[in-house]
């Protein structure tokens, strides 16, 4: 059970849905964000690398939530699914991602321990694989976010539902409606 | 210099305002969630004491430009200004603020470090000096969005100005204005 009575069966408005509910005017700018960063097209990065970049973020920060809904996210919008998600998050090394990806998923992975374990190395790194400016913009940023969602999340101490088809229903919604306030 | 070009001269856009200069898609949403966590009213606690929420986590992240702007903020509308600020900073058992306040800042400082770290106890404690759902909430919510804040103005090693008459300069237009977008 949640920390603070939300108002709403956790069941029904598990993870970041409950507190979005309960507090509306910071859910609105909190979607908002999201939304742009994660799926507002045109953007040089796809919204499922987007998506693996905050999965990626939040498995580092062990929030089963977060972890749990973005993977499932990334992975209904990545040519080869989850199995992608899994290798990213087992041994980004080794992961077949782009060497553009893989250097801005260092960049993500710097800025989740602190923002200023992000090094000029690891950036130019990224431009050396072609990163633009706003795609090195968006990665800090898609991180540094999900350093706040996920201790939003699990600060409140949260539901998280344990079966996984939960994942996969919201996934279905988030791609049909994308980060609307939840009815 | 910061690691990405942010299209203004970083002497007058220091710290967050930058970034949020070069995408205001992002810079929206997120001026929006610090207006309604920081200044919006009513509220159960005061625009001074959650300015220093902001400020206590944001020197918990070594975040140069944060801290300083937000112990200014929180400095110029607190009755005991910047002596209190510092107090807190340096030794929260000590300081003279309220128990409730003490109790908030300890869920703060868990926040920081992850969201797994606030415990029940924690929580009880805040409700047994008279916190209500709402001061729980934000106060998990601010800390959580300043790991955020720290790690996008660090990330992308933006500039901060070394000296304290730029805060102080600032404070006043927050204080005027709020959290508009930068001109």
């Amino acid at each position: 059970m949640a920390h603070i009575d939300l108002g709403v069966d956790e069941t029904l408005f598990p993870g970041i849905t409950g507190p979005m509910k309960y507090r509306p005017e910071t859910g609105n700018p909190l979607n908002e964000l999201a939304e742009v960063l994660l799926r507002r097209q045109p953007h040089p990065l796809t919204p499922g690398e987007r998506e693996l970049i905050a999965a990626y973020v939040s498995g580092l920060n062990e929030c089963t939530f977060c972890c749990s809904s973005h993977s499932a996210f990334a992975a209904a919008q990545l040519p080869t699914g989850m199995a992608l998600v899994d290798q990213v998050r087992a041994d980004l090394d080794s992961a077949p991602v782009t060497p553009k990806l893989r250097a801005l998923l260092r960049i993500a992975a710097a800025v989740q321990e602190s923002g200023r374990k992000v090094t000029p190395d690891l950036v130019e790194a990224a431009r050396a694989e072609g990163a633009v400016d706003l795609e090195i913009h968006d990665t800090v940023l898609i991180a540094a976010a999900f350093c706040m969602f996920n201790r939003y999340v699990d600060g409140l101490a949260t539901f998280a539902p344990p079966d996984q088809d939960a994942y996969t229903g919201m996934a279905a919604r988030i791609l049909e409606q994308g980060y609307g306030v939840p009815d």
